[in-house]
């Protein structure tokens, strides 16, 4: 078999039209020609730090073990936040240290941070605003060439971490929740999870957000019949809120941030 | 030489805003990590399957011989239709069963229909909304790895064909048509083809779109002068109506689903 | 080591919607299979070749040597602008000779330029409209496969060259730029450079544009406080005008084109 590819995810706020995540692949090739890039998204809201950790979430699990994941959102670039390598059981996270990675710091087991600053691995001269291109690109390089992390940083034991929102239980049938994130299909992806929705108090749950009511919630997408909004565990393991065919963000006028109620009321 | 690639082209609907195309490629990098993706576009509008079909169309042909066109835009995720292995002489084609290969049954000779059916080629636990990270694009790796695809689920013999929309007859000299597509530069790709607008019938020719006339028909792209909309035989074989450097979309205030007459007045 | 990858770099104004980007892809890997492709930007505007300049501009030289960098913004596609090879010391590009490689000959020494007219190289039959599938990705394939692009046309030694806007020194202490691109953050980038802001005039700096005077000028991104815009040398040696995490061109009300004045007041 042929050698391993080195394959290098990357997820920044660049969007396409600039010339940022060329410049990144190639400051990264210039050090080391075999990678593989695959591009997770560059259309992070600009700075949106939680917007890229919750992407970074959606995708990084289901490449091979070790695959590198750079994510470069990173609005302190220039200022004293620092650059991090996270090694986990299962896979490299690049980035700054600003809680793009807060997710993974939940569901990972994470076996040695490093503060990324020897400016030997860097691109140089490093600028002050583009160290996706001058710091990530290269570093990601030289870690994906086989090179040993620990020669380009210290270990360091702190980390920034994002107050993930957690659903609170608010009355003894009711929890409220948020929506996360309105995905390209006009999807409300909440907090709630699998654990807040059990299969049996499915048929009398109910959610409301933006003072709209959602009665249906179904346990198999087919089961969806006309056009009201309807909630489910979606792909991810968040209870949604869609709509058949349609956007549920434009039907119940809602956005992300907005708080999500989930009750169970008692039948009587 | 080295061995061959393994090349898988994308169409989805997912836009790059998600993780979705992220995770179907990880997806499939987890069962082979020697595939080589390109994306043809994740941009079809969503549930678009005739936009998905028009743009597999363009795309497909210009590959490799066996290349793995792998499209996902399928509004009944979830529901009962088939995920599909379509095996013709030149390409292989995996989607679900909702017309999105129209254009292939039209212009290839199929030689084999498999439905996917066998969760041993899934990812587990299949979700019931996201079937390109746990069905498609898991196949699609099996299949490039050289798997035999009659593993993966039974023969069938019949399929999803959307009615391609076609030129009538509906007078001696005149023709309708539709709009079938507008690109991002505001051409209008029309269902004419060059059977219809022969080149020594082009001097008489007229087009009529949502009201307005085109009178210009030329043979060579170059000739056009002036910013009057002009129609021509397009890259792909059909007549398209463009206007130099500007949207004809926008001059002509015309959009997908427009008719469009085709007519060659008699002159006297 | 395993052979050498042959990198393609990709700049146009196809977007991602339509079937082109992955049409030019299919038609190149059907001439060599072992290509690599890498996507610098398919969102330059329609028919913007001083936009392509820019990015390419921003991008060409983070790359390995010898990288080929194809360039398609093609305003003039079908008609007599010539399909050219630039050869420099340390890249190759091909586009259209309309101007896209306008830095490159002022930044790059030139060692051959081939005017691509020889059809064997082509994909037949070659299109009026689609010379990006036809013309420039064969031909790119072609020159990764290492044949000797002397074969595919012949030598010239003249070249469309876009005229790039240069500052002008207007008063003792004043000279006047032009904002030559506006990125997606909103950071205004002038065609002012270091040599027209030397750090030790820094301090007395100021610029004005759209009327609105911008008063910082720092040499550290991080030193900026508050929400009034400042400049400082951008990633690619140029003046750039932002506001701290939100946007420039917003908050100013500033887009391309629009001039800039750098003035030096002296202090009493």
């Amino acid at each position: 078999m042929a050698q391993k590819r080195q394959l290098i995810t990357l997820l920044t706020d660049f969007g396409t039209a600039d010339h940022y995540v060329g410049a990144m692949k190639g400051a990264a090739y210039s050090v080391y020609p075999e990678i593989e890039f695959v591009d997770i998204s560059h259309e992070v809201p600009n700075h949106d730090i939680f917007g890229a950790a919750y992407v970074l979430r959606g995708a990084y699990s289901t490449f091979p073990r070790f695959t590198l994941h750079v994510v470069v959102v990173d609005p302190g670039v220039g200022s004293t936040r620092r650059p991090i390598l996270v090694m986990t059981d299962s896979y490299n996270f690049i980035g700054p240290d600003n809680g793009v990675s807060s997710f993974i710091y939940q569901l990972e087991t994470v076996n040695r941070l490093v503060h990324l600053h020897v400016p030997y691995y860097f691109r140089q001269p490093v600028s002050s605003t583009f160290h996706g291109r001058d710091i990530f690109a290269p570093i990601a390089a030289w870690v994906a060439k086989g090179n040993d992390p620990r020669k380009m940083g210290d270990e360091i034991s702190d980390y920034v971490r994002l107050d993930a929102p957690v659903p609170k239980q608010v009355a003894p049938t009711m929890l409220k929740g948020a929506v996360m994130h309105v995905d390209r299909f006009g999807n409300l992806v909440t907090n709630f999870t699998a654990a807040h929705l059990p299969e049996e108090r499915m048929a009398r749950a109910r959610l409301r957000v933006n003072g709209k009511e959602i009665h249906q919630v179904v346990s198999h997408y087919a089961e969806v019949q006309g056009q009201a909004p309807f909630a489910y565990i979606g792909s991810q393991g968040f209870v949604e809120i869609a709509v058949a065919k349609a956007s549920a963000a434009r039907a119940l006028e809602a956005r992300r941030g907005m708080e999500v109620d989930l009750a169970f009321p008692v039948v009587e």
